[in-house]
């Protein structure tokens, strides 16, 4: 199927497609307002605005509900329902059962359960990511949560419409790359929080852990552009030299920054044990 | 006077006279039981201590209220009661009055008058400090105005013993060096606060401005360790890029440092407008 | 044509073929040696190797008399013979004026026409690099201009054979990216030399100016890997921030490096007037 | 004696004295046609100007002539002619024997013994500075031995001279430090060259290397000021990073800059072995 074809669809038929690629029902009914969609981009720009803009709490718990529940061992050990938690699947039991025990921690702790965009993530890596969720807020897992189902949301779009050209998808408006000079190769596996200042405080508004290359592509889900203003990128640089026994002056590394715009920014560090350097990259 | 013949007077005499350096009661009994002295630098090391470690909040006020009031226009333009106030006298009529009118905002904000080390500070420097100030929170204006009074004590410390040598005395343990790549001189005039954690919260302990060579030498007081552990350096990039009007990424340069022991640590920043550096040096 | 229906060829055609891609009669015959090709990537690959390895001076430079000789001001103004040279066209009559005489310059000082890869290259871009390369040694030309013959040819292959696949082609194997952290921009228009070792001097062996990402995509031809050893990168700085009347530290960065193997190696310039930064990328 | 004292001798005298601190028939009668001198500031200068713009080549090689010859095994172990050298005393009779051995190389290479200010030097650090020296051209070393005649002569001239002031003397005008962020500790035992350019060619000027705290205090004599112009200074991060087989992507650092006039210089490097950073400091 193509857009043509999906605009073609009987509005209630269209209407259960994208409930079924974000659970909300405020969400589904609010982005159907639009139907037929002018094109892809389209599409997607809906689907992030009224998600951020005009959804709320209530709304994103509803669609984390819809989720097949797939945080037990035996879910865990199965196939997953979607191609997006790829990955899992040939992970040891001590990992499944760790990631287990770590998702039913997190939804007792925050009262739904752990969204994750898995796409490229092994077990091991989402088990991680999923222990430093855990020393989140649950009002910073909300925002993180309603983030990884707007990925999910892009990732569904595009399998609903395999005919489609999603091409002019482009990556996190927000985007950062960490290199080790006193290795000369990329920081792996480091953990990444970007914040936002709300009343004065800083919240984590999204999360990720730095892949084979240093980097997150998707630290923001795409087409998701943040308002010009102040935001934090902190880099775990404390726990990403502990594993090597390093000493570092720096238990992590935190950067300040000002958008301008809607454009996108690069935020790199450069880091070694006792020394770190960022700029403004392109 | 030099130390033996302050260890030859009457211990009211003696006490008398280091109340007058740090008008605390309680410091000044406890810094009595060591009396007579072994040096000058037993002298400085038990005030800090006891400063520290023994003495809390209300004694802390309690030496506060024995400063000479200077924060009005009639004691801002006199001469002022100690030399370490020397550089005020000079301001304009302006400045002054800025001065004054910051003063009693600080009172009334703080419920005590504002300290501050003088020493080496024009009016217009002391103005921005104390404006600076302002945006702390009570809490954090406690600690850094015990600190200033600790200062303040050393230098009364040496007016008392004239004859005494007090060249052991060396400069913070924590210091900085702000230098502008962008203009290859040293960043002055930017205001750095030093914080520690407390309560999960990062809580100003010590603030100053940079001089004309880019550094605060007495971002501490002399013979002043911290606790080996994790502090936070925050540079006021964006007010320093204010001020000639260049637009930078960086609204602050936060720097998150450990120490392990209690030896110096220098922190210093390389700064230009879409670019910074830091390391540990030496 | 692909690379099946070449290989049918007969073997004078198909050496008259490659003898138009880079006309030494030399290399024309070392490569048909290896006829029928296996894949683009063979033949991509015996051409730099036999270029490089296998011939000289005088296989380089009868090369060179075989390009058409575009560089008087009838031949620039006209349309170019081959698209390698598009972009050019359009400029203005000073500009053609002022490459034409450099042109002339550049062959009665070393001998031989001026060669260049022109694609994507402006007029002003070209003659910028065309006044930049007139500083070197005739030694030297005599290897850039040989590594511009090889990306020419690789350009050539593509269009003789234009259904065949050549996307396996990668960057050069040394790039570098400038970035002025005093902007926050890609430092663009900035004259790069490659340098290696020979006889303890210090030779040119590749040039480029950065584009407006503040890149050289083509520095080293495509499928050329340079032996592993000690080489130097120049930016000339001084030029650059010359241009818009900046005082700098820096008449020129220059960075000597080692390859440890052929893989790519990234060296990029994070640069600003007072200070300069560089590491190994990824 | 002091400078009043050194006056009031007879001309003849002060002048065998002048000659014993650089034995140099031009450069005694130079100076002396200035005798007496206005302050000791100005013996200093006078000694700078002349040695570097009136004397030459065969007036440097006199002085040299004049050197007690300390590099023969025998000498190297008794005591020294003069206190500038001590701190060999102490070294192992290997060391002893290496730097006899590398003293006769750098003789019969350059026709000269081997000058150096020996001021805070082990044996280890002369036998390291003197196998480092053998790399340099004889021209390059006539200048270096030279610069290093101008830091004895002023030795010598505090010594002929106990009772004067000589307090104004500052550090070399181009300094340096290296600052090891991958140990956050500063490089010592660092060979860094300071060359100028002369005929299109660096060469190497001055010579040293760096002590504990990553400095060399005295690259430059004092009161030596270089012409406005372009240096180089080239850090051996090679060799240091060789000493801990660690691999490094630089085998040296070689920073380029302009100095605009005569007041001082200070062009650290930040070095870890996959990355540096350098900056005009202050």
């Amino acid at each position: 199927m193509n857009l043509t074809a999906f605009n073609e669809l009987p509005e209630d038929t269209a209407r259960r497609e994208l409930f079924a690629c974000c659970g909300s029902e405020k969400w589904a009914s609010a982005i159907m307002r639009h139907f037929p969609f002018s094109s892809e981009k389209q599409l997607v720009e809906l689907s992030s605005k009224i998600w951020y803009d005009q959804c709320s709490e209530s709304d994103w718990r509803e669609s984390f509900t819809h989720h097949p529940k797939i945080g037990d061992v035996k879910s865990l050990t199965e196939k997953f329902a979607g191609k997006e938690q790829a990955g899992v699947a040939a992970a040891s039991t001590e990992t499944i059962e760790a990631l287990a025990k770590a998702n039913a921690d997190y939804e007792t702790k925050n009262g739904f359960i752990f969204i994750v965009c898995a796409t490229g993530k092994s077990a091991d890596g989402m088990l991680a990511l999923l222990k430093d969720r855990l020393q989140n807020t649950t009002e910073e897992e909300l925002h993180i949560a309603m983030g990884e189902q707007q990925k999910i949301s892009i990732i569904r779009f595009k399998k609903m419409l395999p005919d489609s050209d999603f091409s002019f998808l482009k990556v996190s408006q927000i985007t950062t790359h960490v290199l080790d000079t006193s290795t000369g190769i990329p920081g792996k596996d480091i953990s990444i929080r970007l914040k936002a200042s709300k009343d004065n405080e800083w919240k984590t508004i999204a999360q990720g852990i730095t892949n084979f290359d240093g980097r997150i592509p998707d630290l923001l889900p795409q087409e998701r552009n943040l308002k010009p203003g102040t935001y934090k990128m902190v880099f775990d640089t404390g726990s990403y030299y502990g594993k090597s026994n390093t000493q570092t002056f720096y238990p992590k590394a935190e950067i300040i920054f000002n958008t301008f715009d809607e454009t996108h920014y690069h935020v790199p560090l450069l880091v070694n044990p006792f020394g770190y350097s960022t700029y403004r990259g392109s």
